[in-house]
């Protein structure tokens, strides 16, 4: 299907827009249960890089499926071209020197081994937001869980789909123990200390 | 498909990404036929407005069809589910606060309205970068039109699948007696006189 589609060398490049913005360009990847606080916490994060000058954007399961991903459903299938278009899109911002927030349940290893394999090996941070599904299942902020004990939701991740948990993440946070700016103040202090957002 | 999904409200708008990039963000479609001279017009774009501080990104047609949209072929469904795509990704680029320069030929008026209406009226601004279909054939960059003729393209825009003008583009470009960079000299006096990136 590529060919006759050409690549054109562009004048601007990832580095430029990098030194503009005047850090490095990655994916903090926030993977999860529902409930977990993914989305709290990255609200969280995302404000406290925005006031110190990066270039942020946030990615969001449940806001991509009112736009580019509204063809989609949740079948195995339409989970993972969910999951591919999310990474290209996070690739593309990535390309565009933004910092990209990126929450998604994101149940499968393999999902996430895609998405970190599109951009290079120090573009893609994966962090853990660990909460039992006890909690996240007595949070139920969405009632979700609910649904799905009633069998309103099928293949609904912790209840009749399964989460597999990141064996290697590059930060965990225990979002059952610390409050979610606790949580985004340990992923600042974890981006501060490596140097991550440091360009070289 | 978008029941159990919700929206969450988030403290980082696009209006606080703009304010730190310094200016509005917004999608300049360059429309036109192949080798009209978009992608290099395009370029020399986005180095002069790189030169004045401003976040861009460059989407083109050929860029997205090997990753985001390597999934779709040149079938007029397939056309439409790839610009729905564009669409919905620049807008998300708006969002974040960046200026999009989209360069795509997308030789139909629905297709164009259809991505205008993706976002607020002030933030698309098509771009007509108009030159004769001889013109574009004798300069065939890329061959294709060589192709197309010897029918090894089918549906090729402006030989055997039509090309519809702007009737009533924001600005037009004539490619065919200009050189790319007074073309893209003349979009940069447009988005100056007109103050089009400036926040109010």
């Amino acid at each position: 299907m590529t060919e006759n589609v050409y690549w054109n060398e562009l004048a601007i490049t990832k580095r430029h827009r990098q030194k503009l913005h005047g850090h490095k360009s990655l994916i903090l990847w926030l993977t999860g249960l529902s409930g977990s606080g993914k989305s709290t916490i990255a609200n969280s994060l995302e404000q406290k890089l925005h006031e110190q000058g990066v270039s942020t954007y946030l990615l969001d399961g449940d806001h991509l499926r009112h736009g580019l991903n509204n063809d989609l459903g949740f079948s195995p299938e339409d989970r993972r071209e969910n999951i591919r278009r999310v990474g290209e899109t996070a690739k593309l911002f990535v390309d565009s020197g933004i910092v990209v927030i990126a929450t998604f349940v994101s149940p499968y290893r393999n999902d996430r081994q895609l998405v970190r394999a599109l951009v290079q090996p120090d573009e893609f941070l994966e962090i853990f937001i660990k909460c039992s599904l006890e909690t996240c299942e007595h949070r139920d902020p969405k009632g979700l869980y609910k649904k799905a004990r009633r069998d309103e939701i099928r293949e609904f991740t912790g209840i009749s789909s399964p989460y597999e948990e990141p064996e290697n993440p590059e930060l965990l946070v225990e979002s059952e123990r610390f409050s979610p700016t606790e949580c985004s103040e340990q992923i600042m202090t974890y981006l501060k200390t490596k140097s991550i957002l440091d360009l070289t």
